[in-house]
């Protein structure tokens, strides 16, 4: 039997940002057909609470270090304004949507990091077999689209701030067992850039061999590259189709429109 | 057929707002056998951060203006902070919860309270028929726990602050058109009081002929007269018990434990 298409949908902090920029995403998002989830992160809403709740936040390698005030922010922000405030947007253009956190219905549990080094604090990666199939599926299979936030728990009662984008990959790689998931990051960037400063100098398409000749070249590099790794990850687990585009492009990549951003594939 | 029993059951602020007492709380509620709701407000922290971010707070007869800030402070505590707080100790309890707002699979529709002499700003009153009861039981009926904070929606894409006492009261009537509800009302004092500084002065039972000898004679006054007309309101529409009661005494009411608290009954 052919698996039911699924689109897990992870949209960034900048277009989260503004207002005008996500209402037209989440009208794009609504208009998907079918079965579809989506993930948000929401950093820069955080950092402009911490600002002006006077909580110094630390960041190392480009990862926060979620002390117990910032995880406390983080729950507020990304589960109560962002999670709530998408949520009804989406219900005011039809689609039934839920909003949740790992803890909810025991959606994704993830583990403390491990301290090699750096001490993340209250930052959290998801176990394997951490994310809950069963009752994510009785949401979907019931018409209701999930909008996870990227807050999960250890299942004893302890929240953890979750990186959006592996989020939404482990998502999208558990979901393929039952589902035939494409995977779309969608930000405020073109896609993949030959030149981060050049939008014209979009790389249509990557495969695995092509992606380490441009690392070796260095051409993709910095925040891209952990982006990248997470999106080849997801296809050598059972993704067949990852694509990076610019927020406004969601429904013309879903149509697999040229130029509309880069799609990653197995080969 | 005779309906499945169903307990709903709303947890103040007060109790909210002190770890170890929300704590021992969410443990009696976790041993609740069978399918529960649980619906909580939260206004003792909202003050808190309201007062931290400069938000300045204006009640009217013991009720809150909710300004646009105002909403946007009690979507992170409700819907965030307080909300998964308790989802994620419900899980480590054993309590496949789930936080929901009204907006969430568009559980409670309700509007922007009229403006009759005072303007409550974003205050949302459930519509009739507001409650989705299809929805709500596909979660019971799971094996989900869901765990309202007072925040719903007008179904056109704005979040409403909606009082969690009323919001519980719908809940009950809609829900016990499938179920036979007890809706509890858990806070910090005994129950209803003779004499509102003295805790042995507790009133075991009240019917609506005795509630209104108890207002004639100006025992019950103030704040817990709107509780006690939405609780005969609750009664009047079909819920058979109705009870008031400190939270530590969840289970022992549950079980019908006399002096245990106020039972209001239909006669």
């Amino acid at each position: 039997m052919q698996k039911e298409k699924l689109y897990v949908v992870k949209i960034g902090g900048n277009v989260i940002n503004n207002e005008t920029f996500l209402e037209s995403f989440l009208k794009e998002f609504a208009s998907i057909e079918g079965k579809k989830v989506l993930v948000h992160g929401g950093g820069k809403l955080l950092d402009t609470m911490a600002a002006k709740l006077g909580v110094s936040q630390q960041m190392i390698n480009g990862r926060r270090i979620t002390d117990e005030e910032t995880l406390k922010l983080a729950v507020m922000v990304y589960a109560g304004s962002i999670n709530k405030k998408m949520v009804a947007q989406l219900q005011a253009f039809g689609v039934n949507a839920i909003g949740l956190s790992g803890a909810d219905m025991n959606c994704i549990i993830s583990e403390k990091r491990k301290n090699s080094g750096i001490d993340f604090g209250l930052a959290g990666d998801v176990v394997p077999g951490g994310v809950n199939t069963k009752n994510i599926s009785l949401i979907l299979d019931n018409g209701i689209t999930p909008v996870f936030c990227s807050i999960t728990h250890d299942g004893k009662g302890q929240l953890l701030n979750t990186n959006a984008d592996t989020l939404a990959n482990e998502l999208a790689v558990s979901l393929s067992a039952k589902y035939n998931v494409q995977l779309h990051y969608c930000f405020e960037k073109k896609g993949v850039l030959m030149n981060a400063e050049d939008d014209s100098s979009l790389i249509p398409e990557i495969t695995p061999t092509s992606y380490s000749v441009l690392i070796r070249k260095e051409i993709i590099r910095g925040g891209m590259i952990p982006k990248l790794d997470n999106a080849f990850e997801a296809i050598k687990n059972g993704v067949p189709l990852v694509v990076i585009a610019h927020s406004s492009q969601l429904i013309n990549t879903i149509n697999r429109k040229e130029n509309a951003g880069t799609y990653l594939v197995a080969q």
